[in-house]
């Protein structure tokens, strides 16, 4: 990670520079439960999300990549948001991961999403066919917005390179905010690439900039972007709020705290990242029906399990509250 | 393409080696024609695939990459495959794509094409995780075997690791194999490298393996594939059934067709495959509905469409029928 001296400069903007943003914080995919039958478990899934939001999170995102969203129905994710709302969550902190390869299941999944109240999506572009023109991203999006309507939608753009294949270019973006500056909200960046956050936070000052981990959340902050979204906020939301509030208090530790997150985060992200975060997940909640895993993911085997407490270990990681 | 010299060798096998393999020939990935309203259009789809079927094609594959298949929705894909069926074509002269990211998804659409009585199945690994091991691939196949039932089932793995991302490895094949011997019935190599082609035919001699591309045609044939499942007979199946027949009666001017049929699936595929595909296909049928596409496929523009006309008039490619 580069760290630029732009982040020195751009410090005294923090914390009161996200008053009135659409969303900003520590937002956790949640990682998502399944039973004995491989299918969706809702009240695991609800009660993970209650602890999320009450151990740390400012929201939490329901169906990203590390919630394994692609490998469930799209009725199957629909029971499960439906779970979560009526159990009391509040839809406004919640973001809702609707973005399908099919135009129509987007398009469903994202209405339903505004009918629960959730007017925050976290949408991946369709991801099967590759090298998509700007052209093609925008039709992608644009068709979903005109039929779900834009007014109702605040929708964060998912670039996630290395899983979908799709970058969400500049030029995509440009686009979209012509035609929709309302409906579009933000971008969740999960490229890792520091010099893309700053492209931008640089580019787009108005629009909700996550990093898609913690290790540059702090940098983000100091340039403009509004906090991250992060898988491994299942398991450390304490450590990563931490830090945040360092941050938005302007104490002197908080480089001290950015740094033994990120020393946790590259220890998991070492290992297979949803595997893991499940395994320490059902150590959290002492529940080993967390490790079930459905297909094409697999547990972690033992001897990968007994390595990975080895090396949480070594750098001092305990699973708790906040 | 490498040509080697185990074509000569084992050309003499040929002509009847065919005989009694679950499918053989040139089969069609069906392209699937929208509406105005960008939804799936049935009845076009019907004729099409029956027109297919009536102009070469030994057999047609629903959705697959060229049918747009991860652009519908499952229930859209179930409709399509009900029309086709209702329309009396015979299942045995149908492969139906099935694979999809979410396991219910893949096992509803199994489960619906062998209730219409299509026992061969198309299927792409789930896509949307990347780097998956030999045992996450393995999986991913069982469980929607075990959950259908194997003795139903004939299995078309769907290699095609360009889109995919996933490519299938023989360590995962071997597995399947090992496990379900009867349902694993062949792959679909799109990877288009004569190597890849080669060491399926030597490793795995009693599966169907098709190239997915008819410039592999002739040399698959030689080397003992059965023939090839390719984009471009949609507007070609004449001219590639034409070089199957001629190798099949053993005629000696099968190279000279085959070279013909290479030249112009180079000139098709310098273009964006579908959109190019449905350009000729409206074309063909004297329709312009065939020019909707669904994104994240856009039209041709006009100016690409002239040249690629241009093109294939310079190859002195003709559309019609066998």
């Amino acid at each position: 990670m580069r760290v630029t001296t732009q982040e020195t400069a751009a410090s005294a903007v923090g914390n009161d520079a996200l008053h009135g943003r659409e969303a900003y914080g520590v937002w956790s995919p949640a990682v998502t439960p399944i039973d004995e039958r491989l299918d969706p478990d809702s009240r695991r899934f609800v009660n993970h999300v209650k602890w999320l939001l009450e151990n740390g999170c400012h929201g939490v995102a329901l169906f990203g990549s590390t919630g394994e969203a692609t490998s469930f129905s799209v009725d199957e994710r629909m029971q499960l948001l439906d779970a979560v709302v009526e159990a009391g969550v509040s839809p406004r902190r919640l973001m809702v991961g609707t973005g399908c390869c099919a135009l129509t299941d987007s398009v469903r999944l994202t209405t339903h999403a505004v009918q629960c109240g959730c007017s925050k999506l976290l949408m991946l572009p369709p991801f099967y066919y590759k090298n998509l023109s700007d052209e093609a991203i925008f039709s992608s999006y644009a068709e979903v917005i005109e039929r779900v309507g834009a007014s109702k939608l605040r929708i964060f753009l998912y670039h996630f390179p290395k899983l979908s294949g799709i970058p969400i270019t500049s030029g995509a973006i440009d686009r979209l905010l012509d035609a929709y500056p309302k409906a579009v909200a933000g971008v969740k960046d999960s490229s890792g690439n520091v010099e893309h956050l700053d492209g931008l936070v640089t580019r787009y000052p108005d629009l909700c900039i996550f990093p898609g981990t913690e290790k540059l959340l702090l940098h983000g902050l100091r340039t403009g972007a509004v906090g991250c979204i992060t898988a491994t906020a299942n398991v450390n939301a304490a450590g990563i709020r931490t830090t945040f509030d360092a941050w938005r208090d302007g104490e002197t530790g908080v480089d001290a705290l950015q740094a033994a997150a990120t020393s946790i985060r590259e220890t998991i992200e070492s290992f297979p990242m949803v595997p893991a975060l499940k395994y320490l997940v059902s150590e959290m909640h002492d529940d080993t029906s967390w490790l079930q895993m459905r297909p094409p993911f697999l547990p972690l085997d033992e001897a990968t399990a007994r390595q990975f407490s080895a090396s949480l270990n070594e750098v001092g990681f305990t699973l708790g509250n906040a």
